[in-house]
């Protein structure tokens, strides 16, 4: 797998949440430098585990967005951070997982 | 990488599968305790090798869902059995790729 | 984790790109033997690092388009080298992930 040596790892964070909670994750990405990301908007989906915030269900509305950034590592930290703050009061799920690219100079 | 020590590593299902076949996965989720789940409706595809099932083509239309489920590994083992069940008879390709979550309450 | 063993590692390559140079990515994926791809349309973002092209800075329209392969490594590796000239010239991002499956003859 020599093509894999020239590819940079670097992390993925996938945030779902409701389309009214972009604008905050905007600001976090903006804060976090996070400059790069893609929006499906009009997802829907149960919460993961039935998550509940406040009284409000995170449930089978299409009015939810997937948003995917990739980042280097160290800026992913910092972006979680702040997504798993604004979590605690909105409905929502983030999971980060590897991923590789070819040119990093773009994602950063 | 530190802040990778604080999530908890899960596994990801995604399904790409017929809009009407998406109410046989839900009730295979369900059965497998895998609750939450995002699900993009209307995407397009051709079918990974081209599988066909019968004289059904897994094509080109955009009545396809990609259904993305991130639970504890043990769940979706039990969710991929019955998912590769399913799509023996239905067109539609799954993968399963490991995630990492923060709040792994809300996957379980 | 008994299941993993009955899985396959292939590679997973995401390519966000304007909705015109769709055709273009389809043709490098036909020549490169990855006969299999989701697509979602309609997906707004900004370039991952803000990525200009030209005079055309990659930005927050809903014109682009997500598209997922997966397919054994080898094909992606070569399937990245003709996507990495094609973006090039156009704005885009792509990265490569590993993925299981467990019907690898519909990858292939």
């Amino acid at each position: 797998m020599s093509y894999r040596d020239d590819l940079t790892r670097m992390a993925r964070l996938e945030v779902v949440l409701e389309g009214e909670d972009v604008p905050a994750l905007r600001d976090l990405m903006t804060s976090s430098g996070v400059v790069g990301f893609t929006m499906v908007s009009g997802v829907s989906g149960l919460g993961h585990g039935g998550f509940r915030s406040g009284s409000t269900l995170f449930n089978e509305h299409d009015s939810q967005s997937l948003v995917l950034a990739v980042a280097p590592e160290e800026r992913i930290e910092t972006l979680v951070v702040g997504v798993r703050e604004l979590l605690r009061e909105r409905p929502g799920v983030m999971f980060v997982s590897d991923v590789y690219v070819s040119r990093p100079d773009h994602f950063r």
